[in-house]
């Protein structure tokens, strides 16, 4: 599980012509990361549509652009998907007879279980050059205008490999998202979509909860009027893309209503302690949090 | 409801000496917004601790120091109480029979209802100088080097007198935070603690029993370690003082248990949707999260 990243400066992995289906954050990002390691020769960006193309070749993010997918991967060594998980069926079956028998196909996906039983079938003989991948650097501002080179930089890309997938592949994979600045770890499709929907698809959910009570009350202007940092910064992913985390918690379903009833069974337990009045529970619970997370945030900054 | 703040130019109190019982990052930055401002000639810092005492004189927040509250109190025309809310019994009886006729008490407590019935019967005569205040300007960092002229800019500080509260005082209370660059918003002390307990109390617990339920995990460093920047953001609050949080989770309890009951509700609704795969009614509910979200920002950006 997870190895340090050696960084953009291993030049593994050489692109000759990488395909971005989807130039929007995550798209933009990863062209932008491989041609500040020089490890691209050229990039194709694909899309629908066609002014945010433009806009991707203006910023240098892509040196040609295609609105058809199918012909837009012709020739590509590489490509990466980076559409939401909603239009993976119709761009993989698109794309899936243009591709080249040694190709290398990975994407951006927040959730892999949903990614990899949509991908198997559309593939087809392709499917063992698919490396499911997520690079965990989302952020709630989209479009290729927020596409940065360093989005990449020490942040954690979870590839989940298939029994099918080839090992080259997965090697190759591994190179690519390294050479965006990286580390990588390996893990199960199932594994990953329980990690995340504790880590994240859970917080997620929790913060639109709590902003929607809040705006949904007659003295919803008042409440807000007396909001301050730490509201702003618990709610801050509840200004995250509404149809995506609406894709997120369908895909990862069984998943997160696990983990919202993990977490409703530890609020009960905590309303229990405040409603009994137990102080010195309530402060060694309070602590502990305290103290879990500072230790993590020293790991962060150790570089674990 | 809330005026608008005239800023720290605004110098209608000339505060002669300030007592600050506390001299932490509310009790410091108190009296270094004053300084700032131009609006206090001398300031007599409070505390048991002489050593945090002394760096408040080196750093110039205080200009002398005490160890006993009711000789520090003598003579001061102003107080500020910025001790946990805990110590106010001991702290307001030891200093009642030595402050002065005309004295304004005000404090820094992040709950209001439990404040004032501590401090009825503690300041005995002088109850009517007293004006309880909320000063919206915590931080998970506090001590005196935490403290800072600025900490009040453009927050709000809400006020709580009650029938008996001297009018003079209020006033006297309204132009003090005014002067450290605050927002000042009048209300009852039960709709403070209402407002507070849906807009703050609530989300720290929710930040706190998000974090211990994950540190409880076997898999609790996995965990963590896939954890990125919306689970920092989120939880920033959980690294706030336990002892502060037991305090007020337990001073406010009526309004928090409401509070997380209503939001237990919130969320099994939320479940209820995920369960049923209702994707249109997640996105309607994400969007009007982040659309209130959104618009929120906008106006604190906009100075409201």
């Amino acid at each position: 599980m997870g190895r340090p990243g050696a960084g953009w400066g291993d030049a593994a992995l050489k692109v000759r012509r990488l395909a971005v289906i989807g130039v929007g954050l995550i798209g933009g990002s990863t062209a932008l990361a491989l041609k500040r390691a020089g490890s691209v020769e050229r990039v194709v960006g694909i899309g629908r549509g066609r002014a945010n193309l433009e806009r991707a070749l203006e910023l240098g993010v892509v040196d040609e652009i295609a609105t058809d997918a199918a012909s837009g991967v012709e020739g590509a060594d590489a490509v990466v998907v980076a559409v939401p998980v909603g239009q993976f069926d119709a761009v993989l079956r698109g794309i899936a007879p243009k591709l080249d028998a040694d190709v290398l196909v990975t994407d951006g996906g927040s959730t892999k279980q949903d990614v990899i039983a949509v991908a198997r079938p559309a593939l087809g003989a392709r499917w063992p050059r698919f490396v499911p991948a997520h690079p965990i650097a989302g952020a709630e501002h989209s479009g290729v205008d927020a596409a940065r080179a360093d989005l990449y930089d020490g942040r954690n890309v979870v590839l989940t490999p298939e029994p099918e997938t080839a090992p080259d592949a997965v090697d190759r994979a591994e190179s690519l998202w390294r050479q965006c600045g990286a580390r990588v770890a390996r893990m199960s499709a199932a594994e990953h979509d329980g990690v995340f929907a504790a880590v994240s698809h859970l917080p997620h959910v929790l913060a639109y909860a709590l902003v929607a009570m809040i705006a949904q009350r007659d003295d919803a202007e008042r409440l807000f009027g007396f909001a301050a940092g730490g509201f702003r910064d618990f709610t801050r992913i509840a200004s995250s893309s509404p149809e995506m985390w609406r894709d997120i918690a369908l895909a990862n379903r069984d998943a997160l209503l696990a983990e919202i009833d993990r977490y409703g069974a530890a609020l009960t337990g905590m309303r229990a302690l405040v409603a009994a009045g137990d102080g010195a529970a309530l402060q060694q619970l309070f602590a502990q949090s305290r103290d879990a997370r500072n230790a993590w945030l020293r790991r962060i900054e150790q570089g674990r």
